[in-house]
């Protein structure tokens, strides 16, 4: 390590946070310092044994290579089934801010239907003037518009409530998110085309799944900016995710963003389905419960270093995260390393858009000692996420959804880091 | 049909094409009036079978549905290859502006090597201070940067050149053609480490393929936007695409965004290598070439309608496609349905991004008779594609590379769609 390169830098929060200008000028270059490259001799390389024979021939549709098989979704379903449950996106062993498709979390009400695209259709009924069935041809030959926006189950990061700190790690904790480019027709062109009766004011969105999955969405939202979408990360939308058809709610809590979608119905209130009434509501301390809270507040989490990532000596590191709100676009994220008495605040990655995830990075000199690394997110509404004595004095500890609190990893003098409150 | 839709609309170009508006308003309903959604009766949808089972249940790593086989990479390789040639993305089958990773476009002078990350170095020596050499342990480790670029073969387009136009569709013409989003380490990071000699004005960058393949990159480049890449769409860079690492150029021709890459050495001049001499020059009509044309010139192509999409009958339609430029962003679209006498402006998707592609749209009403569509990109140097009249007379026609003429579609009362030339 130089130390020379530490008088270059300019420290901006306890234990070694950096300004963020680090990552802007060729003052990056001296984070090299820290990253341990080797001093080359004057040996060439050695020549390996894939550089002698030819190379695997071209196929139709590519996957990762054979070494990458530990990046890889983890999931849990219910006793007695294979795909009631979810599975988790490994953000530990992803970087930038879009989801591969095939990594993209899930959370399926009775597994992956098969859905046969030539005879799945789209009904929008109701409080309309003319009912309308759409095939998959038809929406196609729609306007469209794409988007890049995240998806987050509404039970993302609830184990965060538990009374002690679970042994988990981001995967575990936060990996119910996930960030796609969606391309599909915006739900207003099909509502307007079957002519919305004035007494409708909420809409009920019914999956093909054999759970018969179904909420309800205020109508306003779904003439907003609700989209039909058919294409995800530029190919159609996959099996898990919705193929062929899926709703999506920029912002709005991922179970809404109702999967294989087949059915729309105007109505005047809320249907109160067992999705919204048995489920997704948010205990509170009071014992009553709020229903119908759609929208997912600010939040962030650092993914480098976390649980499984070792930090492996003193020395020059960049800490990155992902951070998002349901409301709008990040406006800020500071990051701490002495458990929130500190904060510095993080580069953000252009470009920041409304309703997607951001990666943040932070150039962060690390001395060795025992520190608690944190980030907090500012959102463009000027919401601040809440730390986790916060969000519990709002809404107490035995609620599961919408824990948008600030979660702390402890970094010990062995590099190792832990899920710890702080 | 309705037509009073019509009435409403603005008509901007000759043969249907409509003001972009129609894209940004409550008008784009009025689009809907050709999809031909069906009327619905009092029945309701069929229960279909897959909603009657449970479904499939989780996995680490989702692929598209069994019935999008079709969306898939065409290739060709040398003879007595299988990994010599190129692959090409399929266009007419995708949306949005981010190309799935599996269907990347590839070109491989020697097959796809099978690289064990752990023994793969990078050596970056030559005229440097101190030649150094990085694990992708060590190179995990310095601050990363993201950005969504396209990369394109130098070759794209190449068929245009044909003295009569080939019955061939958009993957097969404009195949080589992709779009991801990058993360990794600024090359300038790691060549600042290791710390250039004054007299370092050019890079060799060599992949560890067994062809060796290698480019001589000016050093200004790889000091401006070049990066060297781990990660691709959110995951670790696939195998075709250059795993584990490649180099990347943005707005640079493919070839020079190595992939595999193993080795970079400083030097005074270009290393004139078997990849800048024997291939990839441009041969004019003199019968001199020219060499070491790195930036792909702007650009854009109909990708819906084309070969194989059929419009379906006399309506309402959105044209779309994709635009690019190498040489930044892409400030302009224009489409012209009357083989380039008339031109209205196309809606572009935002956010438009730098040396990315830009997907715009464009609202059209097909009357059933004969038409030709063309687009035509302005990039933000003002640059405007040229049409093929205008790139011949420069260029001549026994070239292969940078083709970035106008494509023509003709569209025939049929509703089926052919290159040509107009």
């Amino acid at each position: 390590m130089k130390q020379q390169s530490l008088t270059e830098t300019e420290r901006v929060a306890g234990n070694g946070l950096l300004h963020r200008r680090m990552f802007l000028t060729a003052g990056a270059a001296a984070m090299g310092a820290g990253a341990a490259a080797e001093r080359a001799g004057a040996a060439p390389l050695a020549v390996e044994p894939w550089m002698q024979i030819p190379g695997a021939p071209f196929n139709g549709y590519g996957q990762p290579s054979k070494y990458e098989e530990k990046v890889a979704r983890t999931w849990a379903s219910a006793p007695g089934t294979g795909g009631t449950g979810s599975s988790r996106t490994p953000h530990h062993l992803l970087n930038g801010t879009i989801t591969p498709s095939g990594l993209h979390y899930e959370r399926s009400h009775s597994g992956i239907p098969d859905i046969n695209p030539d005879t799945h259709r789209l009904l929008i009924h109701g409080l309309v003037k003319q009912p309308l069935v759409f095939t998959l041809d038809d929406l196609g030959h729609y306007p469209m518009q794409s988007r890049i926006a995240f998806v987050e189950c509404a039970g993302n990061s609830g184990a965060l409530f538990a009374k002690e700190p679970a042994a988990a790690n981001v995967q575990a904790i936060h990996g119910l998110l996930s960030c796609s480019e969606w391309t599909g027709v915006k739900l207003s062109v099909l509502l307007e085309e079957a002519g919305i009766d004035p007494a409708a004011k909420w809409i009920l969105a019914e999956g093909a799944d054999s759970s018969g999955m179904s909420r309800s969405i205020p109508l306003e939202k779904a003439l907003d900016d609700a989209m039909v979408c058919l294409y995800q990360n530029g190919e159609r939308v996959r099996p898990a995710n919705g193929y062929p058809l899926r709703l999506l709610l920029p912002g709005y809590e991922g179970n809404m963003n109702v999967k294989w979608l087949r059915r729309i119905k105007l109505t005047a209130g809320p249907t109160m389905t067992k999705d919204e009434t048995s489920k997704y509501t948010i205990l509170l301390p009071s014992g009553k419960s709020l229903q119908f809270v759609f929208t997912l507040e600010a939040k962030s989490v650092i993914t480098h270093p976390s649980p499984g990532l070792t930090v492996r000596g003193p020395g020059l590191y960049e800490i990155s995260g992902l951070a998002w709100s349901g409301y709008g676009k990040v406006a800020k994220v500071e990051v701490s390393a002495d458990g929130g008495k500190s904060w510095g605040e993080a580069a953000l990655q252009e470009p920041v858009l409304s309703k997607a995830l951001t990666r943040f990075r932070m150039a962060w000199h690390w001395d060795g000692g025992p520190v608690t690394l944190q980030s907090r997110c500012t959102d463009d509404s000027g919401y601040v996420q809440p730390d986790r004595a916060q969000l519990i004095a709002l809404r107490g500890d035995r609620g599961n959804y919408h824990n948008n609190m600030i979660q702390s990893w402890s970094v010990a003098g062995s590099g190792e880091v832990k899920n710890v409150y702080a």
